[in-house]
């Protein structure tokens, strides 16, 4: 049952001319999480991947750290008056000693109220690792190749344009799972609950890379997998990099051909040995 | 105050370069939304028009419908310890008489759980108005200059590169308000509190214009504006163009130059008229 894209006929217009075609169209369901039978949260998602997504949602709110901290992940039947199972119902059941996270957002903290700094502080204190200290580097070379990388790796995309991709790579670029989305937190919660099904939690000397911009919100999914490199095609917004600077993670954007921008912790980027195809050696400008 | 960007030193690279440069970010807060005294969500957002923020969030939730229905809008004072005021945290007071929402997603209902259907059917349950029948025309022209349109308005993207636009034009392509911030739902929020604010609720003939992709949660906040027309800049998901065709709004997609992809209601386009801007009365493929 492949539901990750949906035909639909439409019309293609092109200056004066017009065609009537089927096309692809990035599919877009709602998912509910449940903990323990209680509704948690309910996300638009593209079907695929539903446990990672689960796992990783429950990763990201520092509910969960390995695989043993969850017992099983099931869909629910009996999702709909007549029974039937819409596969868009999951229930998560933890682990046995495990307790159940209490309703958190990112965003505040009673401490100090609302504000930048206290979505900062409220990461601090969830994160269950640091990537900080992390001491991978990453030749620019290596870097510029990502995004490439991760194109490639997108099989819907192909077909839809539609959708958003996150790719976990090795400080090597060699790819560790790609997913796609329509919801750019869903793609890299389903790579972070890849990760923990997989014993593979702090994911330390691995590179995110997000084909979309980095909000504040992927920063701190970064963080609560304990990546310490997250590279984008986009943007960064101004708490992004902040709480990158704090968490002592590598922030890059505006990733393009040759091109980017370092925000925070340009030590892990090793710039001259990788630099320089095609004007190796050229340090002026040029 | 203006804090739409902020600004930071960042390392630019392209190949062997590299500059140490001072270089503006878009601003990413967070906004806690109270009702009554009592808090209704936590949104990050790009601050600026908070009090449209607000009383869009409360248009797209189908809680308010007139500027009649809210009483007042103040920021809180005293959202932190010391007391201060952080402009993050904000009140609504409904008017005598308006009820107070319940808690609501538009992801499910009572009667079919979770799934698609399920999501069309809560915005039909919600929604004040209907677009289905606005008898609007678009020369096909107009359309194609929308995408500049928002770009020539976009003020702090030429800054950072890193915020969503959205924006409401008059059927012949007049900007009516235009907004920027770090999350495209809040981009459109902003668009329709300015709207109830003002008095021009259901926008009735207007197009809204967003610079990314149309999904679900798009479409659901124009059809609770009544606005008929969305154009995207990219591709929209499955349920985007599902919940335009049971609504009988026009959807299009891939908005670029002079080409465009319709999903639904394409009888509001006037393709003939305007088309073919340097290969007019060309209707054969070229």
């Amino acid at each position: 049952m492949s539901r990750v894209s949906v035909k639909r006929r439409i019309l293609r217009v092109k200056d004066t001319v017009r065609i009537s075609k089927v096309d692809s169209l990035a599919a877009e369901e709602p998912l509910e999480i449940r903990l323990d039978g209680t509704p948690l949260t309910v996300t638009m998602r593209t079907p695929g991947d539903d446990f990672d997504l689960a796992a990783g949602f429950l990763v990201s709110e520092g509910a969960v750290g390995s695989a043993d901290d969850i017992a099983t992940i099931r869909y629910c039947a009996g999702a709909t008056v007549d029974g039937g199972n819409t596969y868009n119902v999951l229930d998560v059941r933890l682990a046995p000693g495990v307790p159940a996270p209490e309703p958190r957002n990112f965003y505040t903290t009673s401490s100090c109220g609302v504000c930048g700094k206290a979505s900062l502080e409220a990461v601090r204190t969830v994160a269950r690792w640091s990537a900080g200290d992390d001491p991978v580097e990453l030749a620019q070379s290596t870097v510029a190749e990502l995004p490439g990388r991760l194109r490639a790796a997108q099989r819907v995309f192909d077909r839809t344009g539609g959708l958003h991709a996150a790719g976990l790579f090795t400080a090597d670029g060699e790819p560790l799972c790609v997913r796609e989305d329509v919801g750019r937190h869903n793609a890299v919660d389903k790579l972070l609950g890849w990760a923990l099904r997989n014993g593979r939690l702090p994911l330390r000397g691995t590179v995110l890379m997000v084909s979309g911009r980095a909000s504040f919100e992927l920063v701190q999914k970064a963080v609560m997998g304990g990546i310490p490199v997250l590279a984008a095609v986009s943007a960064p917004s101004s708490l992004a990099a902040e709480l990158a600077a704090e968490e002592g993670l590598t922030l890059i954007g505006f990733l393009r051909g040759d091109s980017m921008n370092v925000y925070t912790g340009e030590r892990r980027l090793n710039l001259t040995s990788g630099a320089g195809q095609g004007s190796a050696g050229a340090l002026t400008p040029g």
